[in-house]
């Protein structure tokens, strides 16, 4: 059934990438820039939104991120990304972020995210994603936090009112 | 006076940043890829950020971006960044991008973003950013919403409970 | 009139471009390699070309520039262009350079040059610029003197004697 | 025991690295260049390398690598790379790599390699790597082919003569 | 006479490439990246095929590469690449490296390798190389040796039996 | 004799580079941009002004140069640079530029320039180059030509008045 093909699991979108800290990736003191992970997020995640949707993809927006610890010159990173949830033609995706310094044996989770993307046609139109079938506890507890996450975005670029947004309204009562 | 001197105006450290989107930059529908345009806002906003403190300085956080109208190979790309608030020894920079297509003279206002960065000496240890002093209307209520934003913030790192953001809480009662 | 409308003063093609200077924009002493800059210089210069006139720009030409001071890892690069005389398809465009070191707060004026370009249509066929028309006076004074540095470049070029550059003649006269 | 420690399973340096074939990684038919693929591989098999010894490892070698069907812009290739066997300081990683086109749902095995690193101290003199258990029947099958791969790598580099080669003479028997 | 034409000597196709290794080609070492150095050789090699061919390339294998003693930031590296043999479409290239430290003199024969290259036509399907006719006694050896190494490129990508490869036999007697 | 070894020849600085223009190397008329250019021929020079000096260099300036038929992706740019003369602690290096489209099978002589560079020590002070001696008709004439371009250097630079230019006043006269 057509219907069957277009429901995925959040393990068939997972994509692993390990990026090496460069010289040009760094700040004079030799810290990982912000903006150079936030693209290698990203790219991590627009793979896993085009392995979900099959189609390309763009970067429709991405959620506030803090950067904690910092990153060294020569450090291996780790992203994972996995589509959480999808609405019609856009997809969320969660990215995951580790930093390993191998010499030392030091490694700490960085960074958590979640961007969104939409799904293309050949011409660039928007077209449908599949949806998303959330398997584990963790990731059913994302699949349910999209939608309060989706309000405060909508909020966040003025296309809606704090008071129309149920979900996020209950988090302050 | 010494406190004087650390009182800076969003003026001081205005900075601008013109880019040629060139091919690496873009996906396979020629549009601007999101993560290179975060890259691009964390530099014009790191640039601020050093401008205003005179130190050193590493992404803390950016909040919330969303993409609109894609941006085009060939498209200039305006960035304008400047501080809107400082807390102790980290700053809130506002970023403000546009894109412009030369040949068609189309141009449109594609981002707005906020960028918190942290002064840091020369041991990487956190110093005291000077504080801001807002001049016109709009730097005035940029000024004031950064508790708000920063509420956000904290609660988004899981630093600070709903129920504690008395600015935020205001927005859904 | 169409005439009015194909003139254009210095200010609408100004464009000021702020760069970082990277690791692998520098040699082993950490010095900005000179032709990295004069990379950075003729993109600030296509940028105004390109607004000057509202077409794709190619470089046609660049004067003698020379470098003093050396510009270090870290430090910021700012790049001011505007064009400063147009010759029918080509314009001649003044770019400015200052360098700033933020935690020393050192700044000081690196360079200044001129790079021609020639504007193109979808073809890439030459097409006519709009004429240049000087405000201030250090921008007249510009504007007279780009006769003599076209002299210079058609004699460096092989394609005037020196014998027919009177402009030029006058000085060593 | 110490010597306990210094066993590692090939599980434990698997690495996996994705990448999104960008414009200047291709030719002018759009395909991924052999040499920035042989790059990708070396960054993949280094950071595999580096997971099993807790070293930085430089490049001691590449083996042969051949390239078939080619790989587009836009294309997703997927590395994964772990130790197939240690030989005092030196290290074997097996590398397979994949390219997936999104659009049309094409996948195929593009590559198999192996590269040979050597693990080194923060003077960067070779230091003992770790001893390598294989598990999975193609491990170890891997593991007892390294044997021969070694010989051969040290005829083609001048450093065994053929007649020596024992375990590669059975083959041509 | 057409076959005259198809027929070119060594020195016809010798490509001479000059790098200066930079900050973002080293790892913390300050080393050249063994991918690195293999991209760049894939660029001289493929430079050097295309002037025999006068066609487009794509890289078809590379042979086993060692290295040796470590190339440093800031050394020049030098790349002398030619044609060394020619089967129907396919071009194998010899290429040797030297790297240059230019303030302590040293100076290394690096590596050699040989890389193999297919011309293709503007539809991207495979096309007749000319012959190669090699001239100086190394050119000849080289020439000659190029049989063997085909037999043990084609063993390697599992498309001949040991048994089969007369000329690499021989060897192993 | 010191002196003697402190005497050399355009030869043995003489270096040849090869590079394959990469879609990021051109504009949206995928014509290489000259800036790229610039920076290529910068490399070029001072690993000829390090193989005369045997020092670290840095570019102190570039002369005027003029761009004529546009190079376009893929083509493959040849640059041979070698020392023309040197004055002190300072080498004037002439460049010359060709470009190449293989598939075509076009090719055409697009730049020649002079580049000047400073010798530096470790510590980054000026230090003397050796002598160059002339060989060839074409080199003596370089050579020759160097004070009158030296002159013109200096006045362009505001470091000499256009009456004292004794070699230059004679050219217009």
């Amino acid at each position: 059934m057509t219907t069957q093909l277009n429901i995925k699991k959040p393990s068939q979108s997972r994509t692993i990438m390990n990026e090496m800290v460069l010289p040009n990736d760094t700040n004079t003191l030799q810290n990982l820039m912000g903006g150079r992970l936030l693209h290698f997020m990203d790219i991590a995640a627009a793979i896993a939104a085009q392995k979900h949707s099959g189609k390309t993809v763009v970067t429709a927006s991405v959620d506030s991120v803090s950067f904690g610890k910092s990153i060294k010159l020569g450090d291996v990173v780790t992203l994972q990304a996995e589509v959480s949830r999808s609405f019609n033609t856009s997809m969320e995706v969660y990215i995951k972020v580790w930093a390993e310094n191998i010499p030392t044996g030091e490694s700490f989770l960085s960074n958590e995210a979640y961007y969104t993307f939409v799904a293309l046609d050949r011409n660039g139109s928007p077209v449908k994603a599949p949806a998303l079938e959330p398997e584990t506890e963790e990731e059913v507890k994302r699949y349910d936090g999209a939608l309060r996450r989706r309000q405060l975005r909508l909020i966040l670029a003025g296309k809606m009112k704090p008071d129309e947004a149920t979900e996020l309204k209950a988090l302050f009562a």
